[in-house]
């Protein structure tokens, strides 16, 4: 190919990057069952995870529940972090520790209960309670289907658990809800 | 043993099924890491069902979602039904067919489209469209993990595909909650 190839080149990629985009963020041509093994899978710039929308909020229409599939490689883990939605975990493989913080009264989360997951366990989240669920298996992937309310996530993030609640960082959209969120135009209730 | 001991064995089976019933129906004590195998588990009177309430409101205190474990054997299926919560499927083991009419807006659902499901696929019911999900492998169970909004569910129960909505039955308590289910006292918002 000759030099004078590579501009339309590079436009046909950009447009192929954006058609690419635009078309994993629209629910339009979706069909109703979808296999979750063909569905988008990333780690969102954090190493060990493995991240599937399984059913969402910004990308399947979802207005009052969320489900993901997460793999965790050995070692890795979530932020310590609260939100204000409920959180049901179903751990579908493996196991690792849930770091739970429930003094949600004080200034800060505080030293964690250390509970251990395992294979066919489910917990839940008590709402507004910092958290953090680390695959602390070195042998074995973690694999949980979570599932939220009130789609899409507000995270706050602590860098610690002695990190004042009022100082941790939110962070919206979360990690696999940036690239398709759009600021809404106008109010829902209107 | 005389017959003078029947009233009270009479007294103490009782006092047994009370206490194992509230037991079952309360959630102090419960831990917060649970083995879902070890959760109450019935077919609550449709063959070929089995159900698990994995987290759910009555049992568990959750308010925004309910997620339950259900496996239909080969032929069983649900009644065909709606509801106005948002309701998330993901298939664990198994096929079958998801009826699903969508045309909400005639007098009766009409002639259901029929949908392949089938493992490790997901689907979503749209809010109050009737629908049905029915095994229809004739060699193998279905599984598949159900995720609600707003529980506990609120369920209207159709007969057939051309019953009037207006026809359609409350089913409140749903089969699963009928057990441990109060009438709130008292408004949640005073």
């Amino acid at each position: 190919m000759g030099v004078g190839g590579r501009p339309l080149v590079f436009f046909l990629t950009l447009l192929f990057c954006i058609t690419a985009n635009a078309s994993h963020c629209s629910t339009n041509g979706l069909p109703l069952v979808r296999n979750i093994s063909e569905l988008p899978q990333d780690n969102y710039g954090r190493p060990g995870l493995s991240h599937i929308t399984v059913t969402g909020s910004i990308l399947h229409g979802m207005k009052e529940v969320e489900v993901w599939l997460q793999t965790f490689a050995p070692g890795s883990h979530t932020p310590i972090h609260r939100h204000s939605c409920e959180e049901v975990f179903v751990v579908l493989k493996g196991s690792g520790t849930l770091y739970l913080a429930s003094s949600s009264h004080s200034k800060y989360p505080g030293q964690p209960l250390e509970l251990p997951i395992f294979s066919n366990s489910t917990f839940h989240i008590p709402v507004n309670d910092a958290h953090q669920v680390w695959n602390t298996n070195k042998h074995e992937d973690l694999q949980v289907l979570v599932i939220i309310s009130r789609p899409p996530v507000k995270v706050f993030v602590y860098e610690d658990w002695f990190m004042p609640h009022t100082a941790a960082k939110l962070k919206f959209p979360f990690y696999w809800d940036e690239q398709c969120y759009q600021t809404p135009a106008t109010k829902d209730e209107l």
